[in-house]
C-alpha cells in the first residue's frame, strides 16, 4: 500500500507554482530579445504557433488548454542570416516506458505483464541560436528552461537547466572577455561558485570530442540543476537569462559592419559545417528533443545554420586568424 | 586451464589468407571505379596516403608494415560536386576496453585489478559517396568491408559488410528500377533470398526516424555478414562490389546534361541537409569510424556533401516533384 505523505502546505503551493512563474520569464525574454533582434535588423521574425490536433498530431493554431508553442525564424536579413527560436510551455506525458536517469530520457523495457502507464511532465524553455551574416559577428546560442515530472513534488522530480555561449568565426579577444563578464556578475548575484563552475561545465559540454576542439569561447551551461531551493534557483535564471541581450547584442553592433572577403564568408560556411556538427553528433538537447517528441523534429533543429559546408581539408595555414581562432578552441582560456 | 582446439589445416589457411585476398578486390574496386569516375568527369581525384608516426599520429605517407590508408576526394568537376573516397587496408590494435557486441563496437569497463589489452584487429574497407552537381543526377553511397579480430578463427570473430544505395535528388523511376535490378542480379548468382533481405534491410538502415522518410530509394545493405562460409560471401562480396559501377554509371551518363533551374539546386541543397543529417544522427557507420578511431575524423567525415541547407520550412506543395520524391521516401517501394 502506497503512503501518501501530506507536503507542508507553503512548499507545496510554491511548487505549484512554479511552471506558471517560470514560463512567464521565459516568455518575457523570448519576446524582448526576440524584439532587440528586430530593432538591430530592420526585419521581422515569421512565427508559427502549434497545438495538438484530434488525431494526435501537431497543427497550425493557438492551444485552449494552455499549452504554448512557438517557432520564430528571421531569414536573410541585413544582420542576421538566420535566427532560430523556440518557446514552448507545456503540460504533456511522456511516451510509455519513458523515464530519467539523471536529465537523461531512458526507454525501459517493460517486463512481460507490466502495465506502461506514460508520466505527466510540465516543460518550458525559450532558445536561440543567432547567426549573423557578417563573419566578424560571432554566433550565439542561449537557452533556459525548466522540466518538472508530476507535480514536482517528488525529490528530483523538477531541474532548471540553460546558459549562454558564444562561437566566433574570427577572434575578437574583448568580445569573449565581455560576454563572459557580463555571465559573471548575473551569477555571482547568487553565488560566488556558479560562474567558474557553469563556465567550466560549458567548456566542456560544448566540445566535440571527434575533433578535439570545443564549439566556441564558451560562457556558462548547466543542467539538472536541483541543488538549490526552487525560489533561489528560478531568481538566478530570471537574471542569467536576461543578461544574455546585454552580453550578446552589444558585440553585434560592434562587429556587423565590418569589412570581409569571400575567404572571410568561406570560413564562415565550415565553421557552421561544424556547428552542424556538434548539434546533430553532440548535443544532447538535441538528441533530448529528438527522443523525448515534446516538439516537432523541425522545431528542434531550428538550431541548425541555414547553409554549411564541408571540405576535407579544412586546417587553416599557421599564423593566420582562423589558425588563431582554433588554437583557442583547442585549449579553452579563462577570460576573466 | 585454457584448451586449445587445433582446427582443420585447410580451413586455417583459407582464413589466414582473407585479409590479403578480400583487400585486393576492395583495392581494385576502388581504383577502377575512381578511374571511372574520372572519365566521366574529365577531372582528377586529389589524393593522400597515411601512415602512422612515430608519436602514435597519422602522418602524410606509406607505410612500411603494410598498412594502406588512402583518402581521396574530387571536388568542383564538370559533372561531380563533390565524390568523397576512402580505401583503407590494416592491421591494428583497438583501444583498451574496447570490444564487440555483434559488429558495434562497446567499451567496457574494467573490474578493479583486471588487466584491460588492446585485441588485435584487421580491417579493409573501400567506400563512395558520389554527389553530382546536377540536381536530376542522384546522389550514390558504395561500402563494402571486412573486417577480423585476431586471427579471425575464433567463431564470430570476422566479418563483412556493405551494400550499394541511391539517393534521389529528383526521382526517375527507371533508374531506381536500373540500380536495383543490377544489384538483384548480383546478388540471385549466390543466394535468391539476398536480394530481398538485403533489400529490406538497405530500407530499414537508411531510415531517418526524426524525418520519418528514408535517405533515398534503397538498394542493398548487410552488416556483421557472417552466415555462409568465408569463401562464399568472399565471391559475393567480389561481385556485388563490381556490380556496382554498372548499377551507377550509366544513370549519371543519362541525367549529368539534363537541364535544371535555380529552384531545383536549392532543393538539392535541402536534400544534402538531410543527407548530413543521417550522416551525423543516424549512421551507425560513422559513429563506428569516430568510436574506433581506426581512421582520422576528416577521413570518417569525407563522406558528407560540400554544401547543405536547412529551412524551418522545407515541405514542397503538394503535387509537385519534390512531393513526390517525398511520397516515395515515406513509403518504399519494391522496384522489382
Amino acid at each position: 500500500m502506497q503512503t501518501i505523505v501530506a507536503k507542508p502546505k507553503k512548499q507545496q503551493k510554491s511548487q505549484h507554482k512554479m511552471p506558471a512563474k517560470i514560463s512567464k520569464v521565459l516568455r518575457n525574454m523570448f519576446d524582448s530579445l526576440c524584439l532587440a533582434l528586430e530593432e538591430i535588423d530592420g526585419s521581422k521574425f515569421e512565427e508559427k504557433s502549434w497545438k495538438h490536433g484530434e488525431n494526435g498530431n501537431w497543427e497550425l493554431g493557438e492551444s485552449d488548454n494552455g499549452t504554448i508553442y512557438i517557432d520564430r525564424a528571421l531569414r536573410n536579413g541585413k544582420v542576421f542570416e538566420k535566427v532560430g527560436v523556440n518557446y514552448v510551455s507545456m503540460l504533456g506525458e511522456l511516451p510509455p516506458g519513458m523515464t530519467f536517469q539523471g536529465s537523461e530520457p531512458v526507454m525501459i523495457k517493460p517486463e512481460p505483464g507490466m502495465e506502461m502507464k506514460g508520466t505527466p511532465y510540465f516543460a518550458t524553455s525559450t532558445s536561440f541560436v543567432i547567426n549573423p551574416c557578417n563573419p566578424m559577428a560571432p554566433t550565439a546560442h542561449v537557452n533556459y528552461r525548466y522540466f518538472q515530472l508530476g507535480d514536482g513534488t517528488e525529490p528530483g522530480s523538477w531541474w532548471f537547466g540553460g546558459g549562454g555561449d558564444l562561437t566566433p568565426i574570427y577572434l575578437f579577444e574583448e568580445d569573449a572577455v565581455h560576454f563572459h563578464q557580463v555571465h559573471k556578475q548575473a551569477c555571482d548575484q547568487y553565488d560566488v561558485n556558479f560562474y567558474p563552475r557553469f563556465k567550466e561545465w560549458c567548456d566542456k559540454y560544448f566540445y566535440l570530442p571527434h575533433r578535439r576542439e570545443c564549439r566556441g569561447v564558451g560562457g556558462i551551461f548547466f543542467d539538472h540543476l536541483q541543488d538549490r531551493t526552487q525560489e533561489k534557483l528560478f531568481s538566478f535564471i530570471k537574471t542569467s537569462s536576461e543578461a544574455f541581450a546585454e552580453a550578446y547584442l552589444p558585440i553585434v553592433e560592434k562587429r556587423k559592419d565590418i569589412e570581409y572577403t569571400e575567404e572571410n564568408k568561406f570560413w564562415q560556411k565550415l565553421r557552421r559545417g561544424r556547428y552542424a556538427e556538434f548539434i546533430l553528433l553532440n548535443d544532447r538537447g538535441t538528441s533530448f528533443g529528438l527522443k523525448t517528441g515534446i516538439v516537432q523534429t523541425k522545431s528542434v533543429l531550428n538550431c541548425l545554420p541555414a547553409e554549411a559546408f564541408w571540405m576535407y581539408e579544412d586546417q587553416p595555414a599557421l599564423g593566420t586568424e582562423e589558425a588563431k581562432l582554433l588554437e583557442i578552441l583547442e585549449n579553452p582560456r579563462e577570460w576573466l
